[in-house]
């Protein structure tokens, strides 16, 4: 999450456990339902300037009756993105073997994967993410099953030796995929714009994926559970499978482990038991309050909102600590916020306005509680928003500005649109000035087009949210989406914050609101 | 087994499995004994041109409280020799781990497998024997227990990556030993000779290390039972740790396993079946036979010797078939004989001698069983000693000859004398010419000195016998054996017939015989 230059890291964090929460959390731990899917196609990889990376795979025929020997190697494509467990027979072939079989795995959700030697990757996130393995059998014949999970569509497969003996044959070569999403709760969409249609699809396939034992960010890295991936894989899950009790779970889960501040983190690891990263951010935190107000209105579940309403407040309690004597939160070197991957974004009007859009749905809580908080919060929204409109808004640009250097971004304008700061008929001015002046600091992920499109959408530019929905989420499937990515921009195609593509997520939960802008909204 | 240019395959081997025999090597399937052993020191490897193949370890002070990231390694010293499994905690230092952790473990019985990496290895066996393995670990803290077997005494640690998060401590490190030799059986030998003492130490450790659940030839490669190892195995086991049961169950598995044609295979596979390789050796299908008479002479077992006596006999008359008109073993291209690994030595002397060797412990084993066999076999005996002075012993030399080209050999005279084809008093100047003469085809593998010093020991020249075994087994514990090699030449210290130093076996079976000379021969 952190960029390059600073990683966030907080040595004395002391965590504040709330067992029974923790408890709750794991009595809602999802059964996994499991497929078993098998291999369509031997493929190769060929180098193709016109597709994105260079690398194209294509299907080649299979020989029967395939045996391999030393340097031998071959590519399974499965048709489409896999999340799952490898398993497979391996029989010699010739004289009984007289030495192991060495084995190379190599898994890729992208042909490039399967193209470029992870040998060469120098991004600054971990190496290890990059899935192989080398796998010595002592035994053959042998059944492997491998204990990893993978995400993937193709694996390659080097027979790094057996002996001048033997050969190998590899029979029964399958996934058995793994995912808590239930497609058969999906009501079909029946669009008529096939387009919109796909994008729905790739979408549901993109959630389904990344839904396992908790929402996971993305099922290649990080495996994990993230605030701002929640809320917006929360959101689609309304509208596709309703598994609601693992959005229950995941809120229980983050509430479960706040500091001894009650900040909760930005994201939490499950395994070998539950602990928060250390991790802060203030948007993130917000969501928090955010998601909960969501899941609230979307399920009615009354006793949950009781229960976790002060650690929803309590978020905004700490967020307000941040506003300066002028309600503005103060833009230091002192704070986390994401927002964006763009380097050299400034986080302070985006997130105020998080802020101000966290702040009037725990309004509508408090209202549903009949809590005292309410009209300290109603009081409180006013004032910042005064102070929004005095301190952030640029009259003449007709834009907000954000942190000392007064900078405009795309992210600005959308949440402070999101946030409804403006009237509505100058928030859909703002959001066409914006579209048509295009400032100079752009959107680098899915998670802030999502917000785009919905923004477009909330002021009443419905066409041009389907525009741009379709010019973003149409051209990652134009260039090859089987599920949607964790980073994609049109003109940068070889785009990453890490240093490197390869280690990139090719199915990202923050990617797959289409399905719940196009349903929700009727697009 | 075979050398480079020539890798024997049988592509039509038919087996003819006695199912009774296969059941009965079961059943003496041994209990392994399990020890754990716990790393002695941190090492470093450091250049040293004095020392074998270049490089020494080095002990080096341990850091209390040390934790490793990306790029990070270290050496434990296990001490000496192991065989066993390897267990591991390893737990996260720092934030919380974010990324898997993925680390490469190298182990080596020699220092110089800790510093040259396998990755340039080149030589004609398999690579996959050289002992490594790359794991990723996602949840941590975690206790790793690598489900493969390794011979070692070094194992190196590399952290391949973490994250820039975390790092990782390594607590407990041990492994868990396995043997099917009970050390508590062999009576402390209390040598005055303090080197002799010494050796016979590292022999029976030597032997210790290859009994497992058989005879292996060497725990780190090939893990598998051979006719000749097994030989010279049991006759060290007989005065040592007396696991007379191993003998047996594994003289029941070569018998189990014959082709249609009654030949025993060299080798055989235990797993997942018990299945034989398909290598056929004149020499070593011979040494079934003694094996079964030193069996019996050493435990008395009448029931094995009436079992498994025709399997014996019949190895002996497939040899016959080799004879050509003169009773002399036909040397040609449709024949294989190990005798020894020097790539120019000629077999047919050698070969010769083994078979009357065999004939001659077979005329005995057909005397107890009252077999009516005893007189055809005591007259071909006397018709191929005949022959073999006739037409193999150049009297002008005074030296066994061999092939068409009269090769002098080492193996060709040891075998010989062994045989005791000639009188005893020619026999000794046979074997006094050979130390002083010193033919050039001479011996490459401590298989064929443990045969040099017994047959110096029983032409009665016990005192060059001595000093033989000294000067070979002791120079190798000069070059920092613990256990005994697979291949030892003292002139050419990086020796290998594979190509490469790095995948000879440092723990040899066929090494292990001295403890057998020095208490059988009361050296």
């Amino acid at each position: 999450m952190a960029n390059e230059a600073q990683t966030q890291i907080m040595n004395d964090l002391v965590i504040d456990r709330n067992e029974d929460f923790i408890a709750k959390s794991e009595q809602l731990k999802p059964e996994l339902v499991r497929e078993t899917v098998r291999p369509q196609n031997f493929v190769e990889v060929v180098a193709d300037p016109a597709v994105i990376h260079g690398w194209r795979a294509q299907a080649i025929e299979s020989q029967a009756e395939q045996s391999y020997g030393k340097g031998d190697e071959f590519i399974l494509d499965f048709g489409t993105h896999q999340v799952g467990y490898v398993f497979m027979q391996i029989r010699p072939v010739g004289s009984p073997p007289d030495a192991p079989l060495s084995l190379k795995l190599t898994f890729g959700e992208m042909p490039v994967e399967m193209a470029e030697p992870f040998s060469e990757y120098d991004g600054w996130l971990s190496s290890s993410w990059l899935q192989e393995e080398t796998i010595y059998v002592d035994v053959l014949p042998a059944r492997i099953e491998l204990p990893r999970r993978y995400s993937f569509r193709y694996i390659k497969f080097e027979v790094l030796d057996t002996s001048r003996k033997y050969r190998v044959a590899f029979d029964d070569i399958q996934c058995q995929t793994v995912t808590s999403a239930d497609p058969s709760c999906v009501i079909p969409l029946h669009h008529k714009d096939s387009l919109l249609a796909q994008i729905d699809q790739v979408s549901i396939k993109t959630l389904q994926d990344c839904m396992q034992d908790v929402f996971e960010d993305g099922p290649k890295r990080d495996r994990r559970l993230w605030l701002g991936d929640l809320r917006l894989q929360a959101l689609a899950n309304y509208e596709t499978f309703q598994n609601n009790d693992l959005v229950k779970r995941c809120l229980y889960l983050f509430a479960g482990v706040p500091d001894d501040r009650g900040r909760i983190m930005a994201n939490v690891f499950i395994a070998p038991s539950l602990i928060p990263d250390d991790i802060y951010l203030f948007d993130y935190s917000l969501l928090f309050s955010t998601t909960l107000h969501d899941y609230y209105f979307a399920t009615n579940d009354k006793e949950t909102l009781v229960e976790l309403w002060p650690s929803a407040y309590r978020q905004i309690e700490l967020a307000l600590e941040r506003l300066d004597e002028h309600n503005i939160v103060k833009d230091d070197k002192s704070w986390w916020s994401f927002i964006d991957w763009h380097q050299e974004l400034n986080k302070q009007a985006p997130s105020q306005a998080v802020l101000i859009h966290a702040i009037k749905r725990a309004i509508e809580m408090a209202k549903v509680l009949g809590s005292d908080k309410q009209a300290f919060l109603e009081e409180r929204l006013q004032e910042i928003v005064t102070a929004t409109i005095t301190h952030l808004w640029d009259e003449e640009q007709g834009f907000f500005v954000s942190g000392a250097e007064k900078q405009v971004s795309w992210a600005s304008q959308i949440w402070m649109a999101l946030a409804e700061v403006l009237e509505p008929e100058e928030n859909r001015q703002l959001m066409n000035r914006l579209l048509s002046e295009k400032p100079e600091i752009v959107l680098t992920t899915p998670y802030m087009y999502h917000y785009l499109v919905e923004a477009l959408i909330i002021v009443g530019e419905k066409e041009k949210a389907v525009e741009q929905l379709k010019a973003y989420w149409g051209e990652m499937i134009h260039d090859g989406a089987d599920t949607f990515w964790e980073l994609y921009d049109p003109n940068n195609k070889d785009f990453s914050p890490y240093g490197s593509y390869l280690i990139n997520s090719y199915c990202h939960a923050w990617s797959c609101t289409p399905t719940y802008l196009i349903r929700k909204y009727n697009l």
